[in-house]
């Protein structure tokens, strides 16, 4: 192992921070630090309390200690603040400011899910939304919700796992499932490798929209062929009050529902934050 | 603008510490910091002299300062020593030590690319292997290599576009070409929306698996129906010797080879660190 007893506290705090920062939701030891600086534990202690306060000053995160014998201290991204209402007023802007009613009063995302700060602050809130203790993956299917589902596991520090519309190419053993597509009506199929999951896994569904929760369906039934529970079910943004389906609980960001405007002759979104935004 | 005139050295190492890692590859004013902490410019200058040290020391990236007008700082993620040679014997052992042959020698990497910590190194080492100011869009095509141009295009901090297969989900217009998948000489389909890249973009095109070359031909000829402009072609593993196809120069973490085992009758694969990987 590395020595570090030369550092001083100014590079101590330097190097702690970033280990938290390139560990997000990862049990991390006290012991680690003081076996790497050589140094006690109630100085390693008064480092972290330092970050702790810094990170909650700033809104950026939360170091947790959890005790017992398999205690330890966690980093959980936060997203608080001023930073939280500019993401908040950056995507209702771009909700309700662009050409994204597509025929057949499709809303697509796309611009707002690839846009890299956009992206990152969402998958920061959905990340801390969830109590990381309870989650072993991310499940998503292909294309739309795949880069926030990515960005949400990466702060959980789990694995995503992407259902597949149709695994023609050359892959392992499959589960699969038919599932009612909601804008179609038609019946679709969706797969996952058979080694994806294990049984018991507890699974976040993350999806980019919700229409008329047919994907969210499909999901919830082809975890539980993977005999995995829903861990939790979160959208970017929901289309208010169109559904036809029953649906278990979910969480979306930002509600959305379209309006005619009788004045311009046309279609509108609004665009407001869900629930999982009010605190 | 918030003031945090009251904040110690200490204080404000965490902090800038924070905001560097938060912001990769992005530019970064001293000038920021200085009205954010009320203190001159050669206080912020030792505590960002104090910060890349650190990171130098630990390998986790480099504070670069550009000059010139619209000069500031950027934080580059790097990927060194230690850590660096872990991710490289974990991805070996992973790659040669499980059952990923899958029917027609077809090599599966989706284990690997669904590990958050393999994943997150990976995609940290190819964002540093390129000149960050030199790309503008992240893209692949849809599904094995999508979780790692996510992660390459977080911390390039650029956009990431995903082809797909078959929009018949109700998208805007797109541009599509057709190509020959190398695995099946067979014709098929990628398209993208069309707004999703602008002319003369610099585009580097991540994938999971070099194979024969067809499914990188067709991300490049998309590109050039975009008008855009090939700035790096990275996989994550290449199956060296295999080519059917002309390629225009590409990189890859891994080389992989399958090697028949005549004493244990069945194939084995062998893999060897890129030539991105030696230095």
């Amino acid at each position: 192992m590395e020595n570090l007893s030369h550092y001083k506290r100014s590079q101590r705090l330097i190097y702690i921070t970033e280990y938290f920062l390139s560990h997000p939701s990862q049990q991390i030891q006290l012991r680690y630090f003081i076996d790497l600086f050589q140094v006690s534990k109630s100085t390693i202690s008064e480092d972290v309390s330092l970050i702790r306060d810094v990170f909650e000053d700033k809104g950026c995160g939360t170091i947790r200690a959890e005790v017992g014998a398999s205690g330890g201290l966690y980093y959980q991204p936060h997203l608080l603040g001023q930073e939280r209402r500019r993401f908040i007023r950056d995507v209702q802007f771009a909700l309700t400011n662009r050409q994204r009613i597509l025929p057949g009063n499709y809303i697509s995302l796309d611009d707002i899910l690839e846009d890299p700060y956009l992206l990152n602050q969402a998958a920061r809130l959905i990340a801390d939304y969830y109590n990381v203790s309870e989650i072993d993956a991310v499940m998503t299917v292909e294309t739309n919700g795949v880069a926030l589902a990515v960005m949400v596991a990466h702060y959980l520090r789990v694995k995503c796992v992407i259902a597949r519309r149709d695994s023609k190419d050359t892959v392992g053993p499959t589960i699969s499932i038919n599932y009612v597509s909601g804008s179609h009506q038609e019946v679709r199929k969706m797969e996952l490798p058979k080694n994806s999951l294990q049984a018991d896994m507890k699974v976040l569904i993350v999806d980019d929209f919700l229409r008329n929760g047919g994907t969210i369906q499909g999901l919830t039934a082809l975890l539980a062929e993977f005999n995995c529970k829903v861990a939790g079910i979160c959208l970017f943004a929901e289309n208010s009050g169109q559904y036809t389906m029953d649906l278990p609980a979910y969480d979306a960001l930002f509600n959305v529902q379209l309006a005619y405007n009788k004045t311009k002759g046309h279609y509108e979104l609004q665009a407001e934050p869900g629930e999982m935004l009010s605190f």
